[in-house]
């Protein structure tokens, strides 16, 4: 009985609100002390409360959260991108994160706009690809502004497959690529051969093989109802998401079967998916895209409704102001790298999968998936701070996603830019890291906060509305 | 900033070690507070070192755990028990728990029996099927006689299919039949046209798929990693089996799609695993069974190797007493039910599943699956609290099955009935309930703790070896 923590029969944590010294002798026992992360109100920092134009603003955020908890997320069918987004066209590359040219994006997204070229035909190498990229035929714009969402680079091109998930609720609909897997993918700026096979083959045979089945299920599948099951399973559905990926194929199993044409094509399908617990990623960020946009344009609203990188910026939306972005430097992750890879090889923080933590998941549901620590590095304890932090930055909580261990709470949702900045405390991501040069791909994962800037600016703008 | 709880941003719990009362300002506060449960060593209970030949009892419980961790249970091949299982023949009923007669087996117990005689042809009806279970001609013997284990009744008939799990690195095989799903079924005691169709279909249809597939893999299934992979993904593998299912269907899928001879038949067996998240459940008994059998006969170990209930008795094995069961009556159940029954309908603690906790995990490993709490009842806290306490009275721990939230720490393995004895501990138990008429079939689910007089029994033999 020489130790506390012996004599009690749980983990156990003190609270330390004052020097950290003072709970040395809880640490020298192995008991974790946990620094309240308080401090007071930044200076200048007033609670904003009204819009000049009289719009009271907790009403406007009441509404923003209303909608995205009554969102309703579900896969209804798939498309090629030219066929099905908006406005798409045959010049139209988009890609992760706020508006960005040629000439200033990141190496991975330069990789990933080249190696879309060579998979669409439109060039028939690398340097034919850059010559096209830099030449100013092809139209470049950010996923967001398509109703999509890409995870890293984010490249989209005109004969990529997309999922179309449409909000049952409200009727909107949100698109987003297949996921590839990880290591060498286009994602992360690889380029070669294997690369653009595999997208061939994701085009030609995974594709088809999904569409079929998905047109034989009428209501479609509910995304939202796996993600909220997936967080009982380990998965945050940003950087885990080996439940949601077994669940998704669970409710694709049998339609699967029905529609099949040739075994060994379904066994290919079923081995690919089954090889890529990432598989989900891709769905979960387009579901929580699609619950986000009907938030955009609630006057007043404080919310954050789009957060996205493109490896050079790192930029944001409001519900009050869909239209503009706030930006800021993109951030380095800290994380765990592959071996042979360092963090002198890391492009900073790229792509839009930061939409599942605008949507009250990923990072801001750590707590809900402490094995991911051995995928984005720290410790089960930290997860548990991640998310228990947020809830101090979002103005709402998602009662339709539950955390077991935190009683079932529902999870932080809807970043407050006015308690960002009164509190200091920033957004929580977990991420993937990719190689800084265009070819590489992935070089590892882990976690950051979103840059002060972004909010400092979105804080002053809100003053002016 | 008024409350502790608030002021703090993660769960926190305060240690009682004195009386109840001196916690009180925290519960006022809302903070968790665990009384530790601590209580001197019962009476008399002197800690046993060696036996009276002179083993060691610390040496021969190494070797036990060592053999139970090294164990490699491995989903080989299928067959019907009649073909695969040593020793059996066609007049040979299996069932859960310790040795039983028909006059002394409980309500659902002798509903599976019964249920089982007509599903083999050997009666038509209830009536004949009581005449001939009762008369003597059928030779009733427990599962654990034969390498098997059964949930709940856990009644197995020469026609039924088994899986046959083969550890490979001691090369002993055990068994279970395949599960059913919930509700009125045959191993809660059901019977009707509805469980004999069921159990047709699956030795018919759902038998050959899937051994089908199995024979394509050469190296099989291996089922402990697909344990330890659903350890960090919310389940504990006997009564939450959710992310088991789902990855035991992923390992099988590319195989079942390459053996597939009829789409529709492959939809509904992908359907019927789909709508069962117990179906691994009698995968992860077969599993602990093969772990645990290596151990029996190590001579002066205290470690139980064998812990299982009839639903009229429960009955426990040591390692160092393979066979010899030291039983006591078996325990009611607290926990939830289905709607439109009681605990007055409840049949006691019934069936082999307790193997799980046997070999580590199920009850043991609760703090990794804190969402089971809403089949079984209790909080996520007692979850966290149930793990905790097994480390008390086991003599080992599982390097290979961890538990993110407990900082990836190896689940509890091996109850030392010395330890049992001297902290007056009990082991912890999750199951489900069966009604105890037989016929009628599963009521709820919940938890329970083994019987003392069992442990004190065994105790008091091994003062004897």
């Amino acid at each position: 009985m020489a130790k506390i923590s012996d004599l009690f029969g749980k983990p156990i944590a003190v609270v330390n609100v004052g020097l950290g010294s003072m709970a040395q002798p809880m640490r020298d026992q192995n008991v974790p002390v946990v620094e309240l992360e308080w401090k007071p109100p930044a200076e200048g920092i007033k609670r904003l409360h009204m819009t000049k134009t009289g719009i009271d603003m907790d009403v406007a955020n009441e509404e923003a959260i209303k909608r995205i908890k009554a969102a309703r997320p579900v896969l209804v069918s798939m498309g090629k991108a030219i066929d099905v987004i908006p406005g798409y066209h045959g010049k139209l590359f988009l890609h992760a994160g706020p508006p960005v040219t040629w000439e200033r994006m990141c190496g991975p997204q330069r990789g990933a706009v080249m190696g879309a070229l060579i998979y669409e035909g439109m060039a028939k190498d690398e340097v034919e690809a850059e010559k096209i990229a830099s030449s100013g035929e092809i139209e470049f714009a950010p996923c967001h502004h398509y109703h999509t969402v890409g995870p890293m680079a984010g490249v989209v091109s005109p004969s990529m497959p997309v999922f179309i998930i449409e909000n049952k609720t409200f009727g909107n609909k949100a698109y987003s690529t297949m996921n590839e897997g990880l290591g060498k993918v286009l994602r992360y700026g690889g380029m070669g051969p294997e690369v653009y096979e595999r997208l061939s083959w994701m085009e030609k045979v995974l594709y088809p093989t999904l569409n079929r089945a998905l047109a034989s299920i009428p209501d479609g599948v509910d995304i939202k109802a796996l993600i909220a099951q997936a967080m009982h399973m380990g998965d945050e559905c940003h950087n885990r998401n080996r439940a949601a990926t077994s669940l998704f194929l669970r409710a694709m199993l049998p339609a699967l079967a029905r529609t099949n044409q040739d075994n060994e094509v379904l066994a290919k399908v079923l081995e690919f998916i089954d090889r890529n617990d990432h598989f989900f990623l891709n769905l979960s960020m387009a579901a929580g895209k699609a619950a986000l946009e009907p938030a955009e344009g609630i006057e007043g609203s404080t919310v954050m409704t789009v957060m996205a990188r493109n490896g050079t910026d790192f930029g944001i939306r409001l519900a009050s102001m869909p239209d503009r972005w706030f930006t800021a430097p993109a951030g380095e992750v800290k994380g765990l790298y592959f071996p042979g890879f360092t963090e002198d090889d890391a492009n900073p923080d790229i792509g839009d999968s930061t939409i599942t933590e605008t949507a009250g998941y990923g990072g801001f549901a750590m707590a809900a998936a402490p094995a991911i620590t051995q995928f984005v590095g720290g410790t089960p304890q930290m997860a548990l701070d991640a998310t228990q932090e947020m809830y101090e930055i979002t103005f709402g909580e998602h009662e339709g996603f539950t955390i077991p261990i935190l009683n079932f709470r529902g999870t932080p949702l809807g970043v407050d830019v006015r308690k960002v900045m009164e509190t200091g405390i920033l957004p929580q991501i977990n991420t993937g890291i990719a190689h800084k040069k265009p070819g590489v791909g992935m070089v590892g994962a882990g976690i950051l906060r979103a840059p002060e800037k972004c909010f400092r600016d979105a804080y002053e703008a809100l003053k002016e509305l």
